[in-house]
């Protein structure tokens, strides 16, 4: 296949909204045709989701998510703050979410959440070494942390209370390693 | 867990911006401490992506993404009509974009792909009993169709030209189901 052989250049961009966490904007594009079109674009500063096991269990919290008007099961995650290194934001956001230490992390993969309508980029990291500690989240954040078996995790999911990509591909990750030994797709 | 303690019940909503594909409000809350904050909150009429394996080959489609500004390759896939039924809607995008018909479809997973600030679903179904045929894609839509080869998949991946979450599970599903006979995370 070649690459951006379809590419839709920008006639015109019309910002609507700049908020603390997405901003939004309406791209006008000249298709591959000539004719024209327009393309909703949210831009999100990216985020980092932790697969963290320890003694054959995931560490996951559960919080509640106002855009889906529900609680939900989740690997600790967050956004990237300015200019700061994804592996730094995957420890990070664990020790805050968690309370848990890890002396490193590494790359499971990267991938766009929403590539219709969002830039958003998820990093996917499995942390190792892992130590407990006290959490310290968010002065707006609340949640309570959990370590379930991989049973546990299937049943969430089935029930719908782990029901996100970052922690479906989690716990697609954790499988394929205890099959092969490796957590990469 | 106790479901949903930590509620954020709305106090004011604010409507930003109604489009073709999304549309945003923004929400202040009351959080469960007493105090408020305001969530910026994208709604989305949800999404299908099929995984369709024919000869041992996936089936993904090579299209730009405004939002990333490059191309990528992904599962086909689409957002659902109001009304539509998902399975209905998969079969739909599998031959609209790829002129791939299916005799049904299996739902493997659903999952939100951003639940930090938006509500899309995106439904993630199995082909079964692929037929060839000719695409017929939307008009504003220009897309290429090839089928791979997990090896060629996994290439894609290291090279960052498959990087979504819906086509990084269904590569996930595709090889656990090769080890267990099972698509389910």
């Amino acid at each position: 296949m070649a690459n951006d052989k379809y590419e839709e250049p920008t006639v015109r961009t019309e910002p609507i909204f700049q908020g603390k966490v997405i901003s939004l904007q309406v791209d006008t594009v000249r298709l591959p045709n000539g004719e024209t079109a327009t393309r909703e674009v949210v831009k999100h500063p990216g985020a980092v989701g932790v697969l963290a096991i320890r003694d054959d269990r995931m560490i996951v919290v559960e919080q509640y998510r106002k855009a889906l008007g529900r609680s939900q099961v989740e690997i600790p995650a967050g956004k990237l703050e300015p200019g700061e290194d994804t592996a730094e934001a995957a420890k990070r956001e664990l020790e805050e979410e968690t309370g848990y230490r890890c002396e490193g992390v590494k790359l499971v993969c990267s991938f766009y959440t929403s590539p219709g309508f969002a830039d958003e980029i998820l990093h996917l990291y499995v942390a190792e070494g892992l130590t407990e500690g006290s959490a310290n989240p968010d002065e707006d954040e609340f949640l309570d942390c959990e370590a379930i078996t991989l049973e546990t995790a299937k049943r969430y999911i089935a029930e719908g209370r782990i029901r996100d990509a970052k922690t479906i591909a989690a716990v697609y990750a954790w499988q394929l390693f205890r099959l092969t030994g490796s957590y990469a797709p």
